[in-house]
């Protein structure tokens, strides 16, 4: 993979030039994108930036994202050839970041459950996850050190768990919306995806010009709580393996770890996710629901179809208990710096007809609060499996910190 | 003014049918829109719906508001002749609910300061107030009964008061943003006007699918705190005086009626709405303000160059103030159903140079509590003044209950 924190370190230096960085990017895609499929277009003639602490950067971004020179077909028919008049907001932050957008990368129809073609990196038999498939896959083959995902149940960290990368879904709204499809106004969320945490941390600070989110020199030792989510149901022995590992190494390197029990108005949230997302998602797509019904992607369709009586009143008592729920989650980390949980439910699945499972990611998206993924493990079938860094909400710092800190004692091994 | 309240009697009980109620908006918008200036697109040939309790309502729709068969100017240049591919959510969902889309409405430039010729129905040598200045000016010209429009700083109460027009800012995403140009995803809120609050509640009720919105028959007394905003200065002596014969004739009419001081947090949000709605409009109109500086609206474009160095943490600092501000005014509303204050500083000024100032509105936008503008009072010139309505978050019911009831004990004299 290319890391985007030693890009910038050679590009500063001097021993690498920004176009020649660019130049390495696209002929990493021209070697593996045949095979991998993750990008839906590529910019014609790719240019770096003369300035900017991402000259250089190679950035895909989610086909749900405006762009205004590339079309935005959201993995949809009913997009083909779409050309938005305006860059999104975080396209736009990027470039004037100074990184060189490289092209759209592969999404589920509409960032739902439908899959795209895009392969597993690291068996071409598995599902990259979704619904930000290309931007996890084209990081995790080595094509571009930086691509921009979304997530709205758990479509940023669970394809970066199965890809074995880096990423950040920052806390809600931090990087902005404007531009982006909309699924759930309430839980859609602009995420990144990177070789590492250090990758990650370079790259949110310069997209917000937020210096404080730069890494440290020195990784600070988080107060770390362990959260098992049973109210999702248990974890396959993978991703189990993983979080145990994980455990283990940041105790021996001196963290203080213990296991939480979320309040239980957190698992009341966790099981409410759906009534948000399906009552959004009915006003979200009611154009392409109600004018575009047969072509609509047929899984998408099948949950909208499902989901037709959802009563305002439910939803308004869901919003109700993600309000209390995310005060209640708030005090928890009173006690602890961070959070560590599953990633996903084991490694990728096999095949390509699903996507995998966000109910490890979900109720963190509703709750707004930072998350990123540390790949710890490597499954059966040379599949990696990732584990889950969680801060409390506006503590994206913390979060990164607290995740280079177990990525970084994951490999002291 | 045509009564939307009206329409629907009429047209359930056979008197009038849907057909007849969209040609006379047709013909009363050619008889009226050479003057006004109210629309910047008529549909082709507008019919009714066969159902929903909106048929037969002819609907004007903002023009920063994506409609799949209309063009989406934003009222700028940069967006001449832009086609949206898909309709706005707002937009289907009152397609669903049976409206018909009758045109777009004039809107300053991306709904903030630049202003639109169109002219104040009640006096053409004043503005109709902005940004949504055509949905206010053509529900007051008696064009149309029903129109959207959007509310960041005080677009849509401010230009209900200053045409005569009822209009609801709704509680924050009651009605979905999705397909509206975005200014600051913190305030934005769409909203309506009407030509009276029965009005507007049979409106949002169908728009929203929520029959506890709908009128009951009774309007029940409410009990009523009269706030001035002294945080925001003085008004004039028009809205003055609308506001002290809107309180003496509720307090005639049995209300309770005390003046309440809002928490010194509160009176701290409104100071830093503008950080707020700068800090993201530099986001929001990130691609507007770098690709197209030369073409943005001039006084838009002043704002974002004033307002170019706030720092991230001012803005999250603001953030935080919003949040305890929003609980503080929660605890408010348990001693009172609505508060009640000016809907501006005065009547419309004079000349179209200026749209007005928001002076009296941010705060209500920054709350997100549902606000309701009832025309109080005519000032010389023969321009109407209006109080407002506000209720706590969620009880938009609430809001327009207290609202119908200050509208008929001021209709009473």
């Amino acid at each position: 993979m290319i890391s985007l924190a030693d890009l910038q370190r050679r590009i500063h230096s001097g021993e690498l030039s920004a176009e020649a960085a660019i130049a390495q990017s696209v002929a990493a895609i021209d070697a593996h994108e045949g095979t991998i499929g993750a990008f839906v277009c590529r910019a014609g003639e790719p240019r770096a930036a003369a300035s900017g602490p991402l000259r250089g950067v190679a950035v895909g971004i989610k086909d749900i994202i405006d762009t205004s020179d590339m079309p935005t077909e959201m993995g949809s028919a009913i997009y083909r050839g779409w050309r938005p008049r305006a860059d999104a907001s975080v396209v736009m932050l990027l470039k004037q970041a100074g990184a060189t957008v490289i092209g759209k990368t592969t999404t589920t129809a509409f960032a739902a459950n439908d899959p795209t073609p895009t392969l597993n990196p690291h068996n071409h038999g598995h599902t990259p996850g979704g619904s930000s498939s290309g931007s996890a896959a084209a990081v995790a083959a080595g094509m571009i050190p930086l691509a921009v995902g979304t997530q709205t149940g758990g479509s940023v960290i669970r394809p970066a768990s199965f890809c074995g990368v880096a990423a950040i879904k920052p806390s809600f709204n931090l990087l902005p919306r404007v531009g982006v499809k909309c699924f759930s106004w309430t839980l859609d969320t602009v995420g990144l995806f990177a070789a590492g945490v250090e990758d990650l941390a370079c790259a949110l600070a310069a997209i917000t010009d937020r210096p404080e989110l730069l890494p440290d020199a020195a990784v600070r030792t988080p107060r770390i709580g362990v959260v098992l989510q049973d109210f999702a149901g248990a974890p396959e022995a993978a991703s189990e393996q993983a979080l145990g590992i994980a455990r283990v190494a940041a105790e021996r390197a001196g963290a203080s770890v213990r296991t939480l029990a979320l309040p239980d108005i957190v698992a009341e949230a966790w099981r409410i996710h759906g009534t948000i997302q399906n009552f959004e998602a009915h006003q979200a797509f009611a154009w392409e629901y109600r004018e575009n019904y047969d072509a609509m992607p047929p899984l998408l369709r099948g949950r909208l179809d499902d989901s037709r009586d959802i009563a305002p009143a439910a939803y308004d008592a869901a919003r109700g208990v993600a309000n209390r729920a995310r005060r209640a989650l708030f005090e928890v980390f009173n006690d602890v710096d961070v959070l560590l949980t599953f990633s996903a439910p084991g490694a990728a699945p096999k095949g390509l007809a699903s996507t995998g499972d966000t109910k490890f990611n979900k109720l963190w998206t509703l709750m707004g609060v930072p998350c990123v993924n540390v790949s710890a493990d490597v499954a059966d079938g040379g599949l990696p499996v990732g584990v889950q860094v969680i801060a409390r909400f506006g503590d994206d710092a913390g979060a990164l910190n607290a995740a280079r800190f177990v990525e970084k004692v994951l490999a002291r091994g």
